[in-house]
């Protein structure tokens, strides 16, 4: 199993995860790029320490909007879209090669993660900026949006992940995040998913009924207060059920 | 000899240079990465006209600068414009690969490549992100400006440049923007200038002294009125002369 | 009747728009407030112009996107967008003072324009905003808009706008740009029908069919090749048509 | 005695310092306004709160750099940096209205403040911005500044700050922050140095020589881990020494 996080979040004088700590624990990395946040300096430190630990390094690509964090949704031409993942794509890599590695993946970031669930055409966009870059590069999502599907579709690698702190439907995906009950802050109970969703391959949905997770990573959020403890406690806890962590590339 | 011109420098819905005329007229095209211009969706373009008709990309960087279109010196942090450098050279090196070529020389710009004239901590900035990037890729700059030096000290290939619209001084340096007469406006003057430099390899000063200019390439500016009728006689009387004009890499 | 242009739309060293040329033709300025367009310099610039030539200051406030001229719908928390045109509206304000005028009305830009036309949470965001920063101050914008029609419920003075070069509907609303015939192009045909808006009060619509418009101010488009020698004729022929121009404010 | 902190420097999702708690113990806020921190909710939201805790509001005004926090000198064309700051002055005044007040004050920040200790030009620049928004407007700074002896020559209101915890030379100047023992770590010792400023207007400079220090405001650092307890100590100090805490304007 592989354990993913977002990383070099800042801009800037401003921090938002504490990257040492969290590159510590996880086996890919995926950095912010410069356009929801993550300025040169970060970019480069952030891949720096990734390589010396040996976390793989992924593009985690955004909508321009530095302002809102990458989380609104931006209604762009997807030509332009593209255009501006491909920016983000080589921006990051150039940091990834001077520390000696090379982009391993790709995860889009906030809106656009959510948007491409669902959206063919922006999701096409990001499909083909990724495939006219480098059509071995694997991508990661959310097992079963269209973004995979269309990723699929083009010959790409696709990766599904999984959410130990979120709450799912019957049909497996994500209980979106404005219901109560969305997100789950008992410690015991994401670490005690977690452990399910990588040795079972199953997590049990509001109703109580298991649902079948496919997914080759755990995406674990690094940016709320006391994220590294659940992170930390989450991969003792798959140790110690056996399970290998590694990175999915 | 080759022909350089600032290319690409639009952003968004704005546009400055005639980048189709002008690639159809040099050999060598300094592409904006979106510092001081340059959005993805014009480096792109640029980069796809560019491959088609056989000119060369070259990456111009700069400090971030939108607003002030590069042109203002940034007192930075020589790790943080080594880093700013870096991400340039990588979002550009991402559309000209995409088109079917890459990166091929560096030359920075505006402020940027003024303050590295003398500012060796600026110059070395730069040479070290270069370096860092590529060590093969040569560099592009005022003959004689510690730039170059310390870029040929670092073993990378420089190539200097020569200006057939600026006065020269004695010394064979640029005579300052602000001085009168610093800029010619005759546009016969500036053809036979050119074509001095580029068959004797010498200027006349503003004394009327010749002086010994050492260039691989001719800087023509792309950003002024009629700057493309500028450029098309002048590689007119070039080829008249007979001299062969083609890349420096 | 006024008549009424998008203003100050470059940013740094890039122009859009005859600005120049535009104010001594036009009643009202729609001037751009940095967020799509219009850096500091710009704004100052167009205020200084506005007032010795008795034109109006409106503010034209947008989404945060000079990459995308504020073309692109963002989905924005509503208190997010209210502060963001609260922000705007002071800054242009202050060229407007210091000029010796203030800013007159409110005119959204491009996509925020487009999308509360029919969004009742952005449109009240921008309502919002204008009450809070100065209740007296009148909007402009579509005829039937949730926009205007949310800005009367809060007290606010609204002034419809016609399009003398945009099609319409038997029922009143602007034919989708994208839908052929959308813009007109015939010179003659639009500058007829800004004449026919200001003295009957009415339009033919696609169908032919006459509708009754509701407007105090006509919006000539200033960024498109040959818009001045448009608003030029337009205004020529209002004159002579006996229609007094002046500011609807 | 006046306390003056920096708050409000966050940008979207990202946080500088604790405003909440700071701003129930400084007498006056400087604000930033955007350009180097300070999105516009932000802007508000102090604003609110100052409002209702009764700490004048100041504009923090600086360079258009968010990646370098304002702390890099940029060569700017006065003009540009006047229309810069004008453009700031307004922004944050229009939040500071809806929020019940105006602003009282104007200090520059980072590298602007540095920069026009010495230099004339830009220190004018700032001048002429502030003076053509609104003469009445106080301007806070640095002693013996070229910045405040030109704001009083243009007949500007100019106040003097001190900092409890820099060093100072025996000339009354501070000690440049690269050199060791510029910035005083010891809790105690800054506070028994605020104290001595407020009640006998004196410092001990380096080298133990007692210097005059004419300051009506005492600046404190926000930014600082602990920062927001040297405050609350240097506060009780101040009022336990009888020292009476009250805004300046």
């Amino acid at each position: 199993m592989d354990l993913n996080a977002d990383l070099g979040e800042g801009f800037g004088i401003w921090r938002l995860t504490d990257d040492e700590a969290l590159l510590g624990l996880v086996t890919s990395a995926n950095v912010a790029c410069g356009f929801h946040a993550g300025d040169p300096a970060t970019m480069r430190r952030t891949c720096e320490h990734a390589v010396r630990l040996g976390v793989r390094i992924g593009a985690q690509v955004s909508y321009r909007d530095l302002a809102g964090f990458g989380r609104r949704r931006i209604d762009m031409d997807p030509d332009d879209l593209r255009d501006d993942v491909t920016y983000q794509l080589g921006a990051l890599d150039a940091f990834a090669r001077v520390a000696g590695d090379r982009v391993r993946y790709v995860k889009p970031h906030g809106a656009l993660y959510n948007t491409i669930v669902a959206d063919a055409e922006q999701a096409q966009a990001v499909v083909e900026a990724v495939r006219g870059y480098d059509a071995t590069l694997p991508v990661l999502g959310l097992p079963g949006s269209v973004w995979l599907r269309q990723a699929a579709a083009a010959g790409l690698t696709t990766v599904g992940e999984a959410f130990a702190d979120r709450a799912y439907t019957p049909e497996g995906t994500l209980v979106p995040r404005r219901r109560p009950g969305a997100v789950l802050d008992d410690l015991d109970a994401v670490v005690a998913r977690g452990v399910r969703m990588a040795t079972e391959g199953t997590v049990l949905s509001e109703q109580g009924t298991p649902v079948r997770i496919l997914a080759r990573s755990l995406c674990v959020h690094g940016d709320t207060p006391g994220a590294v403890e659940v992170v930390r406690r989450l991969r003792h806890a798959l140790c110690t059920a056996g399970v290998a962590l590694s990175p999915f590339c």
